[in-house]
């Protein structure tokens, strides 16, 4: 809750609403906001400056990997601490189309989702991840500003990771966590040396099945090649827990394993995640990771607006003229997208 | 091999190499185009009239559905037909991180490569799915533009079928055949759906495996929900090739079991990819789908392009004061956009 004399900045009555914790302001804020209209641009300004403080957590992964079940139990830890610290509130953004949380479900997450859906302090909420209005990145993006706004202390985006649109989903993030699993097969090896890049923890989550020994050997011999040089670690951390003190230089990603669906490991999981925030806060670590992640977003909303501002200018019927001329052979898809390209004059607003 | 004449209008002599069949002169032409350089582009336009009569498939699937495998056989099946006709020289587009010929493999999978790659009339070329300099789909619908020109009549585009921009190559095609196996496991039954748009032919790939009646029982309900209206039929075609009459209208997806490995239904589904090609062929379809594939390939090439100027008329340091200004909270992402493209003039070429 946002003291009176701020909240009375604030002229829209949705926007103010769903700042005093109305759930359901909330949700409409952010349908306006997928929807790309006029209200939700202008709440997105408004409720900008009171944005920044919230700890932006990717979860991304195959599909298969129980990335969802993940962070079903992560928020229920985060809820239910056992050292009876207050639970922070927790927002859920899923954007992978594999998600329970997004409608690709099977019943068993469908009822662990039912558990947090009862909590006032846990707020879910599903993005279909084609046929946004601005693209699948920008919409996050926006979303996750508002439920920061709004005063969700975490926010959870969960991406399956084999996409690029996905990978720049979790660009968004402060802390990316890449969750793999036994036996998923030696094809999606590649997959993985890709999201290695991103993580800043990895997961092998099903980690009481047949295969995890040469599911850990392989990512740590991938993170050794990362990581060799800089760092000149002979053995990456397994299950351990990162200590942040004042000698911390670099962040090695922690290689944790889980077996979700029982509860294993989530603890010590947690602990990597708030370990590697208070690593962020640690000598401008925060400011790096925070101009990193809204240069990403920010490329992401320049190439949409200038993909519809050119849409805009187009003379009536002027892109299938092209298309004809390019399908008929007298000129190329480059030629032609040269002219449309320069015919394109910018108004300057 | 091309007329005298006709090859003599080829200014440039690596370009006229690869007319003649020079495979080491297309391979460097491809990386010219795959690294954007100036030649690479005179050569798009000098090649692009004598593109367009090459039929480009795509396979799309999950990772470990085995359409690497699947490739692998169509090839050697269209090399080796057994009615003895001659046979058409074939090019394979990896674009897939998993695939064998992008370099995610498997043992068994490099030896097939290996049969493959002894025929003078394939031509096989893998490509990152990460960093290639103007874009995966751009990039992609370059290189096949120049197989087309050079005389392959059938392209194979493979890739991953879990992101946007996977789906973006699948659009690149004529015929997109969507590979599917048994016990993948019920999470990602969303991507499936979202691959069913775009399916031409359903594979069901490691039909041997226990499961294979629920995937396609699985696959028929979302085929019929999807085409029930359009087509008013109960019963979608399992195995059975389609056979285009003067009376064909519509093209409804059929659902092709295999097993790759033992080239089990490799013949079969080589007859459907044949028969999507007659049907295209038939009445207008070929132009209306050349025109829709181009038309996402010009998209692609907008964006990139106006993405590439704009950046090209940022003044020293602009973007960064801008990610500054955001991350302090003085602006929000959107309103920073606003400015920055509000600034960018587009010089007429």
């Amino acid at each position: 809750m946002q003291p009176i004399e701020d909240r009375n900045k604030i002229s829209t009555p949705l926007v103010r609403n769903a700042i005093s914790g109305d759930r359901r302001a909330l949700a409409q804020l952010l349908t306006q906001i997928e929807n790309g209209t006029p209200e939700g641009f202008a709440a997105l300004n408004e409720l900008y400056p009171r944005s920044g403080k919230a700890h932006l957590v990717g979860i991304t992964g195959s599909p298969g990997s129980g990335k969802s079940s993940l962070v079903s139990q992560l928020v229920h830890h985060y809820r239910h601490l056992p050292t009876g610290e207050a639970p922070r509130r927790i927002a859920v953004v899923a954007v992978d189309p594999t998600s329970p949380f997004s409608g690709g479900a099977v019943l068993g997450d469908r009822v662990r989702m039912r558990d947090l859906a009862g909590d006032q302090g846990v707020f879910i909420r599903s993005m279909a991840s084609r046929g946004s209005q601005g693209g699948l990145a920008q919409t996050t993006g926006q979303m996750v500003q508002v439920l920061d706004a709004v005063g969700y202390a975490m926010i959870m985006i969960e991406t399956v990771g084999a996409g690029q649109s996905e990978v720049e989903v979790a660009r968004l993030a402060h802390t990316t966590v890449v969750v793999d699993a036994p036996g998923m097969g030696d094809d999606i090896q590649a997959i993985k040396a890709g999201l290695l890049e991103i993580a800043d923890i990895l997961v092998i989550n099903k980690a009481d099945r047949p295969g995890v020994e040469a599911a850990e050997h392989a990512l740590r011999s991938m993170l050794q090649i990362q990581y060799e040089a800089a760092s000149k670690i002979q053995e990456f951390p397994c299950d351990e827990v990162p200590i942040i003190t004042s000698e911390t230089k670099t962040w090695i990603p922690p290689l944790m394993c889980t077996v979700a669906i029982q509860g294993k490991g989530i603890e010590k999981l947690a602990a990597a995640i708030d370990a590697h925030n208070e690593f962020l806060h640690h000598k401008g670590n925060w400011q790096n990771r925070e101009e990193a992640r809204l240069r990403a977003e920010m490329e992401i909303l320049v190439r949409d607006a200038l993909q519809a501002r050119w849409r805009g200018s187009l003379a009536d019927g002027e892109f299938e003229r092209m298309i004809k001329a390019v399908a008929s052979r007298k000129l190329s898809p480059q030629q032609a997208v040269e002219e449309l390209i320069s015919n394109y004059k910018v108004r300057n607003s």
